[in-house]
């Protein structure tokens, strides 16, 4: 389940990285070690409610028994809406936008998050279906961006992106198999950012609805590079454009 | 040790990403499960031997006993000397050298050095001690880079900076605290990049012994980037002044 962290380390880390935990089940009987204290001290500190339960009720909740005695229920996330986030932004002459086309994996959508707060964007925007959704993986991952950055969470990405051109954005897909070099593209201005999965890249129908597709070239034997790290560059590349670099 | 990697999912995840290993050791008695034949299967089509072990000995070889019956035995890392890493680059009036001062943590090696990689980076330059080595845990992260990017290791990075510049090298370093953006900054021709550790930052020897310091401006609530993330920025800054870009 990706609204439940399991286990003593992950719970401790997960409240660490302030990762919004609505309650934390700890099993009946289970002896108080140094990490149920940690946990018990972070969640009185942090207003967190603790329950003492039967261990089946957390096998239950958890659907594993790797739990270790403790798991804590993360809060929903609470997504915004297209509308918000195109309104958040009105008539400037200046937003990036970085949606993300299936990507899967909820440590690269929290890293992709971490740096498009850094670089000074007003959303993420990701898809409903077969893409990771914002738990606590994701949010841990984003090193507390998530919490500053909003996310929507759309239902067909490629028609999303049709909404956003007639709300005056310029949309850039990032593709290996591009002829522009990023730093030949268009990615100024009112821009949306749009990165597809390790792997499998963008999909077509996202593909035919890029203004422009751009490339990070290659240099080495490998060549390649992960979402997250392409989409840092990319989004300080929109940073540089904007300061006249 | 980071020179053995334990248990069954994490020798399988190695062998899939193809760190190097010299040997795998199985315990006796454990029962063949899919997951030991995956092991098997690998091996031998990688011509890596197997052996059978008394338990107590895998234990004391892991140092943990979380090694379920199988522990792999890591290839010793080839390290490059500073020398030979000067001499490849020879006389080209560009060329990008990594280096790292005292990052700890082994998936930001192997993150850094996939991203050195592929911007087209010569070397990565770490120092001996107080940092992560190049181990199953940096291989796998680098996604295979680091078998094609050669690593220095060195007993004082501020002293190898400073042979560096002898050898024409402009030595930049990456901190928060820089007056210059990262497009505002001789980020150019024969650079050394040097980056610190998350959260510590450049060590102030090294800080001393770089010519120019630059930042990547922190435009969100949050404002921090991971090590790998600023490293992969800045290369391709150097990748893309190399294009007239």
């Amino acid at each position: 389940m990706s609204g439940s962290v399991e286990g003593r380390r992950p719970v401790i880390e997960a409240l660490r990285a302030r990762v919004p935990i609505k309650r934390i089940l700890i099993s009946e009987g289970v002896r108080a070690d140094r990490a149920i204290e940690e946990i018990l001290e972070r969640a009185a500190s942090a207003g967190i409610t603790v329950q003492r339960r039967p261990a089946r009720e957390l096998d239950q909740i958890g659907g594993s028994r790797a739990h270790q005695g403790v798991v804590a229920l993360a809060s929903p996330f609470e997504y915004a809406s297209l509308a918000s986030v195109i309104a958040s932004v009105g008539d400037s002459d200046r937003a990036l936008l970085v949606a993300l086309d299936h990507v899967t994996d909820a440590g690269n959508l929290g890293a992709v998050a971490r740096s498009a707060e850094a670089a000074g964007a007003s959303a993420i925007v990701i898809e409903k279906r077969r893409s990771a959704s914002v738990g606590p993986g994701a949010i841990k991952s984003s090193a507390g961006a998530l919490a500053h950055i909003p996310v929507a969470s759309v239902v067909n990405l490629a028609r999303t992106l049709a909404t956003l051109k007639e709300a005056g954005f310029w949309v850039i897909g990032a593709s290996e198999k591009a002829d522009a070099d990023f730093w030949d593209s268009p990615l100024d201005g009112r821009v949306v950012l749009v990165l597809g999965a390790e792997g499998t890249g963008l999909s077509r129908l996202v593909t035919e609805a890029c203004d422009a597709l751009v490339r990070l070239p290659m240099r080495g034997a490998v060549g390649s590079l992960n979402v997250a790290q392409t989409a840092t560059v990319l989004a300080y590349e929109w940073v540089r454009r904007g300061h006249g670099g």
